[in-house]
This record gives structure tokens, C-alpha cells and sequence, in this order.
């Protein structure tokens, strides 16, 4: 059977030229026109073929779900994922989906309908019944029950990491302060290595945690050191929390490093212009998102992808909080 | 002439099923496939329209091209780019270009062959023999010379406003700092202002300025402070470069504000946990965005979008450092 390639070549055109005529779009001179059409009927071809292969045509698009993607951590994720899909010719569309479930399910439609090739998606909504197991996607930091690909930095590691630094630097009394959000994320496990380390230390830490949406409210830390005032170790779940936590310690005069030592998670400062440059345990998140595109990749090649929770080792970073 | 939605209504059954058996596409019960063919034969429908349809459905795609979406101005502006495009239906695609013409041609290719509708783009690569004047493309800061549509802040307007700010803080001796980009980028703008604004008051501000690049070198501000000790206002032409420069003056023991008083531009910060808070020209980056994309979505439609450059107004945000 004939392709569009034949047609072209016979009518000495260009592919995307036959491509105008046989879909009326575009401008084609009159002459050039007839040249197509004529070498159309010479070879039988049917164009109905372009609709099929044009259909057929794999998507090479990756649909990326973020929470929103003006935050540090999410930007940085965004620019090694896009530079990861590049390379293997792969594009990049972007949703900010923060609080919008509605708006995650349009695009696990379009990958259905076969427009994205691939989704990588860091969700906190519940979605889950919503979406199908075998379907392209990986997920960062957040579990589904679903045995869906999941790539996060070892939280668990982390937090195990930030205890002992804490010791290291003096803390006697060492604190976690977090929240509980609304479905399980792989970040909880931050806890669980800060706490499971403190008893191989015999140490009983502080637990302080609030509901969801709790680390945006400055009265927080305030009730926490006012509940807390012998804590001088301090883990705090994110960086923007231990930044609040900084600024909130500074109002009732305790001083960091000197009075308690504080500890983040991320690693969302680039630049050492800013301060507290704060001591972390810095998300790998280029080797994340790498992980995650090549995951996905497998998955949309249809290959078996076995792990189900990818890992990638964290460090400690110190900075000016320790 | 019949239409899918016809054949769909006769075989009581959804389009995208008659699409999938045109298309022999997905699967579709041999049952199902039988009704559907006899529907496409009873009223003669011509699947080839749906090719043509398909061909024809305007792409409902905007390309974003940005030098690093890993940059906060950037990732704000992306925000609130795809928050106005979702409002009117469309997706983002995303593309980090920073120092890759070719990465940016590639999306220009794209958008003639109907794959994306229109092009947002900050760039500052010379790719300007290669567009045509005529597409839908909106561009963010960077002038061209041809007549391609472009939102920026009022630069100009800026720099005035930072002289004065400078001058009511107590300045005498006011500097501008910057660099001399590569391409002519509306953001030069800033300093004509600032110069300008000077000479109303019957200063001769000092200029500083070094090639491109020179901001991101420590050792750039440092020459500065030698050759200038007696400057004690500084408007830096980002906060970025604002921000290294008072970690440089510190390490010559010039304090900000009580020796010099610094103002950036752009407004980075968006919590005021990490200091110094700077005092900063703002960039209305949602306003900004949200204008590009109403400008892109009415030349997508053929409308005559007549203003070449449309600068939107700037304000000063007081912080820490003057």
C-alpha cells in the first residue's frame, strides 16, 4: 500500500504539503495542489491511512501534577524532570493542582484518550478510586494504597539523619514538629526515623504535631514553645517550617543555634545570601526526578516496572541552624 | 451530511466508541463493532471527516519557554500563566531554554505545525531571524525588534521610583548596578530611569556595569565596593544581585541599611522568614502573566492585538535594607 511519503515524493512535494491537500488546510497553490491530487489517484492512495497513523501516533507528551508550581521544591523537581523528558524526546505539560481534584482527573483522561503518553504526579487529593493501577504513572513522596511506582528521598533515613545530628550538635531534649496531613504521604516517615532513632539513644523526644495546614499558622510554634520550653533540639518536617520556627523563637528570645539547634527538611535554599541558612536534610531532587522519568518511561514502553517505592538516599547539610 | 455524533446516536452508542472502530484503535466488543458499522454504512457517513476534524481542531496548547523554571520570578510567573490559560481551557507545555536556541526553535516548529496554538516565551537567545512576526507568540521582558507583542514591567517607571526611594531613605551618593545583557531586553530600562530620575534632582548617580554574567561573580561586587566607597545607595538591577551584594559589603564591613541603603527589583521573597528582607521594586508577575496569556489567546483567535509593548505598573515594597 501506498504512504503519504509516496505521494510526496512522486508529486516532488513536501509530506506536510500533501498533508494540507488532503486536509484542506493551510494554502497550497492551485498548481501544486493538482500535482498532489494527481499522484494520489496514481497510486490509489487512501488517506484515510493519515487519520489512522496520525491517531495511532504514540503522544510523546508527560503530563506533570504539582501542588503548585511556584515553590522552591516543586520548581527545582519541575526543571530536571523536563530536562530528563528532553533527552528522551519527551515534552512537558504542566498542571498546578493544588486543592483541585477535578483538575487532576482531566488529564488522567487525556492520558486515557491517549493525548499524554505518561503522568508524574505529586497529588494530595484523594483521587485514588479514580485512577487505575497498570496506567503510565509515577508518583513522588505520596503513596497510593494502589500499587502505583513511587520515587521520595528515604524519609525514614532523613529523620534517623536529623536525630543524630541534633545529638551531635548538643541537643539534649530533642522535638519533632509536624503535621498530619489528610492521606498518607511518604513524608510521615520523617517521624517515624526521628522517633525510631531517639530510643536507640534511650531518648524519649517531643512529639508536637497539629492538623493539616497547621505549619502556615505562626501560632503554632508560638504554642509549641510555650508548651516545649525546654526543647533544644528541633526537627522540623520542612524547611519552611523551621524557618517559621526560627522566627517564631526569636520573639520570645530564644536565640538559634545557641538556645536549639533546628534541623529542616528540603533543602530549598540555593544561594547562601539569605539567612538562616538553614542545617537540612537535603531532598536529592535531581536524582529524583530522573528516577521518576525513567520509571515512567519503562512503564509507557510497556515494561514491567517491579519496585514499588523507589528510595533515594539524603544527606545532612549543614548550614548556619546547627 | 452525516456527523460521528449521528452514527454514535444510531448505534446507541458513545462517539468516542465509533471514533475507536474508524480508527481501529483501543477495543471495542465484536458486537458493538457490528452496530457501529452498520450505523457508518445506513447513513453513509464518511469517515474521512473525521480525520479532517481531527486535523482541524485547533490545538488548545500554549508552549511556555523560560531560561529555568528553577528560579523563583520564573516559577511565579509559570504559576499564574497556566492558573489563566486553564480559565480559558487551554494546557501548558513547558520548556526550560536557558542557552538552548535550538530547544526554542524546536517549540516554534511545533506551533507551525498547529501542535501548540501560541508561544509565551522569555528569551534571551538570538532567535529572532527565525520567527516570523505574524504568529501567535507574546513575549515576557525581552523586546524584539520585529513586532511581536511583549508585557513587561514598567521598567523605566522602576528605576525613577528607586532613586527617589533611595533618596528619601537618606542616600546622597546613589549607584546602579548591572549588567550589560547580550540582547537588548526591556530590563535595561532600569537604569535609564534611575539616570534619568537622577538628573531631575541634579544628581550624577554612579553607573556600574560589567558583561553578561558579571552578577552571578562575587568577585564583581567586591570591585565595586573598592572602587566606590563612598556610594551609600545602591539599586541592584535584580534582588539577586542585591542580595549578593550585601554579602559582599558585609565582608568589608559595610552595614545595610546603616551604611547603604539597597534596593533590588522583582520581589522574590514571598515569606519574610529569610533576611535580609529586601526593599525591592515588585514585578506585577500576575498581572503580567495574566495579560501575556488574554494578548496570546486573541491573537490566537486573528484578532489585531495593536499595543507592541505593554508595561504594567510597578511598586516600591519596603523591606529590611533601607
Amino acid at each position: 500500500m501506498s504512504s503519504i511519503k509516496d505521494v510526496a515524493s512522486l508529486a516532488g512535494v513536501a509530506v506536510g504539503t500533501v498533508s494540507r491537500v488532503i486536509n484542506n488546510i493551510g494554502s497550497v497553490k492551485p498548481h501544486t495542489r493538482d500535482k498532489v491530487l494527481a499522484a494520489i489517484e496514481q497510486l490509489n492512495y487512501v488517506p484515510n491511512e493519515v487519520a489512522r497513523n496520525f491517531k495511532m501516533q504514540k503522544s510523546k507528551m508527560v503530563a506533570l501534577l504539582l501542588p503548585s508550581i511556584w515553590h522552591p521544591f516543586f520548581s527545582e523537581l519541575a526543571y530536571y524532570i523536563e530536562d530528563e523528558l528532553d533527552r528522551h524526546g519527551f515534552k512537558l505539560m504542566l498542571c498546578n493542582s493544588g486543592g483541585k481534584p477535578e483538575k487532576e482527573l482531566y488529564y488522567f483522561d487525556m492520558l486515557l484518550q491517549n493525548k499524554v503518553a505518561g503522568v508524574v504526579g505529586i497529588t494530595y487529593n484523594h483521587i485514588e478510586d479514580e485512577v487505575s493501577a497498570d496506567i503510565p504513572l509515577v508518583s513522588i513522596d505520596r503513596h497510593f494504597a494502589k500499587a502505583i511506582t513511587c520515587v521520595t528521598s528515604d524519609n525514614y533515613e532523613g529523620g534517623r539523619i536529623a536525630l543524630r545530628e541534633l545529638l551531635k550538635a548538643g541537643a539534649k531534649k530533642p522535638a519533632f514538629l509536624g503535621s498530619r496531613p489528610v492521606v498518607y504521604s511518604d513524608t510521615m516517615q520523617r517521624k517515624e526515623g526521628f522517633v525510631h532513632e531517639a530510643a536507640l539513644h534511650g531518648i524519649d523526644p517531643i512529639v508536637y504535631e497539629g492538623p493539616d495546614k497547621c505549619l502556615d499558622d505562626a501560632g503554632f510554634y508560638r504554642a509549641f514553645l510555650e508548651e516545649h520550653a525546654d526543647a533544644d533540639g528541633l526537627f522540623a518536617i520542612t524547611d519552611m517550617a523551621a524557618a517559621m520556627f526560627i522566627e517564631a523563637a526569636k520573639t520570645v528570645g530564644r536565640r538559634v543555634p545557641e538556645d536549639v539547634k533546628v534541623i529542616g527538611y528540603d533543602g530549598i535554599q540555593d544561594h547562601p545570601y539569605f539567612h538562616p541558612v538553614l542545617s537540612t536534610i537535603r531532598q536529592p531532587v535531581e536524582e529524583m526526578a530522573r528516577t521518576a522519568v525513567k520509571l515512567l518511561l519503562k512503564k509507557i514502553d510497556g515494561d514491567h516496572v517491579g519496585q514499588e517505592t523507589v528510595r533515594i538516599p539524603v544527606q545532612f547539610r549543614p548550614g548556619e541552624t546547627t
